[in-house]
């Protein structure tokens, strides 16, 4: 299969169960968060699409077919990675101030800081209770299911210490290159990490297959954070969805940013000399700093280590006793994260 | 033991537990954590006291003791259900704009949002971490350590369920008194009924012991939920460390206003005047408006609800096979969180 069409078929897998969690939170919530993920507008009026991506979920199916069970043991995994990343989402529209996403408002833009808080909670809490509602019956849940909820614990921790360190390099301008990829292995990494191993954990499966698979995701989280810095910058509005030069406007301390930062050049020197202005950067002084980022080696930088990051989660894929068809699409999957466009 | 003894034994059991857990967390967080609970300054100079009142872990260390074992099963679950507790006060004080907690100013007012947005969840992350992280080894949790998290999933759900619907009332007037309290059985019940009984999942009970236990947990919940409604119009600020009025500011439906506007009278009518108006309530009309909820009846009913309440409490545990030492403990600490006086 294509990436698209393994896309597609993992969202037609997983929507239906995620779409069900949602809309069995409070009433209050449930509409905010449907909002949210693009399924219905503000009034609560059904749309067309929506639901992101879907590249954790289709990683988490892919994940239970790796360990050679079948991709609907994945399912539960699929959704609660996809409930942790919205919420993280929710979190941070409000945390960095973007009102919009996905070319819509933000949650927070639409109805209030205090429901968007409300309703990423929710998401997060509902996370664990879709992993673990079995193991309110007698008997307990299934070692997978605990193991995967332990695993998505850590996981989650990770991400948020990550987002952590993020904001902090925001007024910083000595971050090192090394900071920055320790920063994304736990922003994003842990969670990619997760998505694609999890399917394997609630399979039971050997600990070679489930290390193999979750080194491929934290690898592959690198080169997608590496991918996504470089659509912060140069990618196109009208794809991404988020304003042009949105990282530079918010001074974020991204990776092509902090390699630039750190050469011992004029270009290096003038692009610290605007990002530490007090002022609000007008538009031309992001043009002028996105210039110079690239000519101080950010983006061909960035854009290697994306490649090298890649190349590493495919060997790790390619170590583990992971069926074949699995390791196709895993390979698709992973090729087509690098390359995306938004 | 009296109820302060009752509170310093568990403090001395649980607290340690808890800060090692939070110490733990990601240097950019853990600072602002242990600022929260109130055991260091904002430089983080450590501070004397802090914790709170610790009735939560309390709680759940008798829990595990009511099941016949020994108190110390019961800490990782005390350590869970302060985390998310303290999560969600973090959260709380944002939505509501309540920049003083506990007589200190409060992690947003301090920090920032957004920092104090990133600390609830990690706080929140950290309660399922807690309770799980031993499922990450080969072999998986054990079950009791599962069923713990799983019912931390639920009663979080419950818990966040309750606080938006309480966000909602805000902007109503027509808020009946059984709304208001099963709002209040969510958001307050299902979290004090979980602290009542994890210890006695974790340490294996019968389901009529976990099952009274809740029981007496979620009853003391809405005991506990009136008895702060009556201290958030009538608590002495000194006392409580929060403005005088401070509910009646916010316009918070709480349960005493709810009864006090459900009356056909004149002091109900007024009262509603009051509250409806666009304007920021001044001083004056806050003390008006306090005078009416007491005249109106909200004080006196919502004085005998959590009288009834406690009973309700009581009785749910003494039909329940629980060991008699324990009995004792739990009724003293549930007749001392009604009294309290902060």
């Amino acid at each position: 299969m294509t990436s698209p069409q393994i896309l597609e078929s993992a969202r037609a897998l997983v929507e239906p169960s995620l779409r069900q969690s949602i809309e069995q939170l409070d009433p209050h919530i449930a509409p905010l968060a449907l909002y949210h993920f693009g399924w219905v507008d503000e009034h609560g009026k059904p749309t067309a699409g929506g639901g992101g991506k879907g590249i954790r979920s289709a990683l988490a199916v892919l994940s239970a077919k790796a360990a050679g069970a079948p991709a609907e043991v994945g399912i539960p995994g699929a959704v609660a990675v996809e409930l942790v990343h919205n919420f993280s989402l929710l979190h941070d529209d409000i945390i960095d101030g973007d009102a919009e996403r996905r070319h819509r408002p933000t949650v927070w833009a639409v109805f209030s800081q205090g429901e968007a808080i409300i309703v990423g909670d929710a998401l997060h809490a509902l996370a664990f209770d879709v992993l673990l509602s079995g193991a309110t019956e007698a008997g307990g849940a299934a070692s997978g299911a605990a193991q995967a909820a332990a695993r998505l614990a850590s996981a989650t921790a990770a991400m948020i210490a990550g987002q952590s360190r993020d904001m902090a390099f925001n007024e910083r301008m000595d971050v090192t290159p090394e900071q920055c990829l320790a920063m994304e292995a736990d922003k994003t990494g842990a969670l990619l990490g997760y998505a694609s191993s999890v399917g394997a954990v609630l399979a039971g499966a050997d600990v070679e297959v489930i290390a193999g698979l979750e080194g491929y995701g934290s690898k592959l989280g690198l080169a997608f954070q590496a991918a996504d810095d470089l659509l912060g910058i140069w990618g196109d509005p009208a794809v991404t969805g988020k304003p042009v030069g949105n990282d530079l406007r918010e001074r974020k301390k991204s990776f092509p940013v902090v390699v630039a930062l750190s050469q011992q050049s004029a270009a290096s020197e003038e692009l610290a000399g605007i990002l530490s202005q007090d002022a609000t950067l007008s538009e031309a002084a992001i043009t002028r700093a996105t210039q110079l980022v690239e000519q101080a080696g950010g983006k061909e930088f960035t854009s290697a280590v994306a490649h090298e990051y890649l190349n590493q989660a495919l060997a790790c894929m390619q170590a583990a006793p992971i069926a074949a068809s699995a390791v196709e699409e895993l390979t698709n999957l992973a090729r087509f994260v690098v390359a995306r466009d938004h």
